[in-house]
């Protein structure tokens, strides 16, 4: 199963090198979810904000700034995104016993509208804040299949996602 | 569920655009973890260093030098960390075979004081090495409840965490 | 379980900190994976494209351009890889069965070679696509025992990792 890749075995080539000027750039996406888990295809908006930035050559950080919603780069295929809901809800069950929503005894960020959302913490655990994919040409450079979704494992809300360029 | 995201679903803001000399820095920190499975808030101290930096904006890394200690960000409410180690121990239980632990069979990475950590090499697998997070007017721009965590996976002892800002 | 830092728990040093012109360069690594599950070390073709980059400090970002085929970091410990697939399957067993692969009702994505992979899909969804690294003296600053994965998910086939420097 280890497999420690041998000189034949592998192709490398340079797609390019650049020195100039650092660009930083920050656009901030406010989405409006509404299923959950609901995967959302944000592809078409973070390949905008990329081809705005000036950046050439870098990469670009696409981070969700909540803690029950996660960014993950898959394949838009919609029976698929139902499998991985699927998987997300056996990992850990909406229905399950969770202490975070324990409102009886819970004291540290409780809020008037709180909801039970546990389940929705252990899956993003296990997802991630963010995706970081490089630049290339001026584009956000996905292979085939894959797409950007903001995934929603809480209830519907606005959900804001920061998309960052570095390079130059 | 796939929702393909339309133009009124979604607001767009530029938060930044900057060009300059490009700076880049590291830190290390070198903590000692008391408790595993357990959940160290960094966020403090990811911030002293994004602030002393130098950089205004672009982005920062938080690393775990180890293949058993992770960085994740989620929310500091204590319940809800007991039920996050709950998942993990659910996923890969400290209780349960592997291989990795048979030092009869095992021969690669032997220490002395080896121990059985398969289960923290496993849980490690989901949970990834480090976090991204946009630096955003020399501030580390976490959202409302989010929190860097290095989560100890194995026994409790002195972790190296690299602390990394690039930008402009 | 939740431990705040306190101030002597954490020993903080600066490593480096530099200000220049920036570089980014990018490197497209072609492998081919010869197991499912399979574990490829890669950090040695890694730590060539980084030496070769002329970043001497930044961060590197190895990015898998595939929806069933994950970048992680863990030990280069034969057992331990067995473990790790083994939890992995456990997980999202091939033999369970996914929407994705009900083919009378698929309708998107679909190709005259497709094969039944809704696990490859549901694995990777929790390994995620890249790792980033600080690179330190023109090294990408991994651990002790840190080694970079490419995992075959799906049939063995040719890959294409993107390997990003963006520093100065």
């Amino acid at each position: 199963m280890l497999d420690q890749t041998s000189r034949d075995q592998v192709h490398r080539e340079t797609v390019f090198r650049r020195e100039a000027t650092a660009i930083a750039t920050c656009d901030a996406l406010e989405i409006e979810t509404k299923a959950a888990p609901g995967f959302l295809d944000i592809t078409d908006e973070v390949q905008a904000v990329v081809a705005e930035s000036g950046v050439t050559f870098g990469q670009v950080t696409i981070f969700s700034s909540h803690t029950t919603a996660a960014i993950r780069i898959n394949e838009a295929e919609p029976l698929l995104l139902r499998d991985m809901a699927r998987t997300l809800r056996q990992l850990a069950p909406s229905n399950a016993y969770y202490e975070h929503n324990d409102f009886g005894r819970r004291t540290v960020n409780m809020n008037d509208d709180e909801c039970a959302n546990g389940h929705a913490h252990c899956q993003h655990l296990f997802l991630a804040s963010s995706e970081t994919v490089p630049v290339i040409d001026g584009r956000c450079a996905l292979g085939l299949y894959q797409r950007v979704f903001l995934i929603e494992l809480d209830h519907p809300r606005m959900r804001r996602i920061l998309v960052n360029v570095v390079g130059c």
